[in-house]
């Protein structure tokens, strides 16, 4: 009989969100009265219709597709130049930051690029993530067989876990040990914080003396308020050969059902194989490229692309401006209510203290009965997350007020 | 340093595609005035507007995720209902073919499908593929690791070919030795053979006795015109517990820009872990997609879908047609210019042997220069296709009856 990927089997039961999706339903389900007033803060998507301007490049590129003379077939597997040129423009040469058209990939969206990543290192590297973490980074790597067995608390046997605690203000230092592979993620995902460019320079320093990449995700970007914090690695002097940087579109122009990302592969990235020898790992990004894929849909590159004009930036910024109201909102209403608050100011999370003695679970489970409102459980994201929840401020005003409002019972 | 997959190192240059178009490129540039002229069947890439159904269905999804009403953010991860449910009942279920909702697993193209199921099968398997061949099946392994090094031939050590000659019509018989896992496409890309009934349900009953799972990729179905042909692995009688079906939206609705496809994953199909534990391949495919992507585009998904309305199906019947009066063309006038040809009835390629003596690169600069038509050299495809090539007939209804007049001139 044929063999299946066996890691598979050391993953634990449902991943995060889906599991979340599950007790809802029960829950509404059982309680139908309560159901009708329910309000997600839970899974990190967007609400907001999207941009107008992307919703006319659309359709605009929908119907060139209908025309013998504007027909598109295949595209560029690594993405179409008018994205990528745009791209490496307006959000890094405009900025300063030295970054060339061919080391931008577009992708569907920047959790698919996570994963991907893995396709093109090595199974030897060790792995670091922060703790509490986006689910993805770890699944995908015990998918990968870069784990041992699941321990007691979640953890995986062969992962370095690095603490993200009130103490360290959620931001890791390098550790003393060495590690191959970094994943980093700011403004953090779940708990709303940020790195200054000081300790992104420490992340930068520790990678040059142990020939580690960075893999940042730097997905919530565009939600830093605070001129002084950089928006992306390469800000940092010497990340463009020890750094890989992710993006999406998701949570600035509302793609979360349109998928697209990409991802910033700089041509001065090398790692080595058994042997010693350098290869470029921009070149076996390429050939992943075209090898498994043939690009992301025309009109959503166009639809893309449409949120770098004129128009389109105004619009990401008034929806950028509605979340991080709403963040304000959440994050007042919960400190109000006794809590213990992080994040929310540079980011669309609130990363909170559960109330004293509760578990996440147990404090997801009391929002949602007495409140009828859906968070999502700190230990989802790693065992230091127990003890905390994460109140998305992806919502409508409305709903966000509300919520405000419905914290004051809270007890 | 990092390690990076030095599988990837094994990778012979170029992925076919790229190859050539560097070749054409580079002719194109030396000579100005043949490029004008210029003709290619080369790549099966669609040329004709898509169906007016999708169109305007792409076009009111995306307007609705313009409105807060309508608007819809992340969607489920293996594809949504209406087009899970769709394609279970039109593509299976109405031909009397046993395949559930759930069953269908919605993906950006059949070309990421046949990269993406290795993630999810056991690094053990001894992996077969027919010679000639899609380079994907092959480079994607050669990825995995499931190969050595590469040969002169341009073969893997480790992967077993099975090979397509004119003496078994370009369809193999299941070999001696066992298999882990065989890729079968049928139609075929690039031979454009179909299996019948009978040699299918003999790689079924090869499955059986060895515990095998196949990989089928139908992408081309919908050129069969012969009744008896299969459209799907599982219209063979116990398929559904050793096959995988890939299909795709490219080549009937023209979505190669668009992309969309899908796999039949059935519930009833195994595989083993070292220990002998068997695990439903589902229950992992279902992981995979939960953790590694976020579904596909939803305007692409009502795309997907408008091809199967009643008007959808009568505009896609009409770009078959188009193109098979096409391959009806070319065949013949390759036939008449004294080409021996294969396939061009039940699948839009035709495969020739190239004029005596020359190589297949030879016949595709030959065709370059000569008739300025590109073509896809045979040998691009593996080494059984060595004195073939493969003339595409994804083109207008003007270029193909000029390539017709052109190959007149051949000697």
């Amino acid at each position: 009989m044929a063999y299946l990927n066996e890691n598979y089997l050391k993953l634990q039961a449902g991943y995060l969100f889906p599991e979340i999706a599950r007790r809802v339903c029960e829950f509404c389900e059982a309680n139908p009265q309560a159901a009708k007033r329910l309000i997600r803060c839970g899974i990190g998507d967007v609400t907001e219709p999207l941009p107008r301007a992307a919703i006319d490049a659309m359709k605009h590129a929908v119907e060139e597709l209908g025309h013998h003379e504007t027909f598109r077939g295949y595209g560029p597997e690594q993405g179409y130049e008018f994205l990528r040129s745009t791209i490496a423009q307006q959000d890094y040469r405009d900025r300063k930051i030295d970054i060339a058209d061919d080391e931008i990939f577009i992708s569907e969206g920047s959790k698919c690029d996570c994963g991907y990543i893995l396709d093109i290192l090595g199974d030897q590297n060790k792995v670091a993530v922060p703790d509490p973490v986006y689910p993805v980074y770890v699944d995908t790597n015990v998918m990968a067989g870069h784990s041992g067995p699941v321990q007691k608390d979640g953890s995986y046997e062969g992962i370095v876990y690095l603490p993200c605690t009130a103490t360290n203000q959620f931001v890791p230092e390098p550790p003393k040990e060495h590690i191959d592979l970094v994943y980093l993620c700011f403004p953090n995902n779940p708990t709303g914080a940020v790195a200054s460019r000081d300790q992104l320079a420490r992340w930068v320093e520790y990678a040059h003396a142990h020939g580690a990449i960075l893999l940042f995700d730097a997905a919530y970007e565009a939600y830093i308020s605070d001129p002084a914090i950089p928006h992306s690695i390469f800000e940092v002097s010497g990340a463009r050969d020890c750094a890989i940087e992710f993006r999406s579109f998701s949570k600035n122009g509302g793609f979360t059902g349109v998928r697209c990302g990409f991802t910033v592969m700089p041509k001065s990235l090398f790692a080595r194989n058994e042997g010693g020898q350098r290869s470029s790992l921009h070149a076996l990004w390429y050939r992943r490229w075209s090898t498994k894929a043939n690009g992301v849909s025309y009109p959503v590159q166009r639809g893309a692309e449409a949120l770098y004009s004129v128009e389109g930036r105004k619009q990401v910024r008034a929806l950028l401006d509605h979340y991080m109201i709403n963040a304000k909102i959440l994050r007042s209403a919960a400190a109000d209510a006794g809590l213990e608050v992080f994040g929310g100011v540079n980011a669309p999370y609130i990363w909170s203290r559960t109330l004293s003695g509760l578990t996440s679970w147990q404090m997801f489970d009391r929002m949602l009965r007495d409140l009828n409102v859906v968070i999502t459980p700190g230990s989802g994201f790693g065992a230091q997350g127990e003890g905390y929840f994460r109140i998305s401020a992806f919502n409508s005003r409305e709903n966000a007020g509300e919520v405000g409002r419905r914290l004051k019972e809270l007890r």
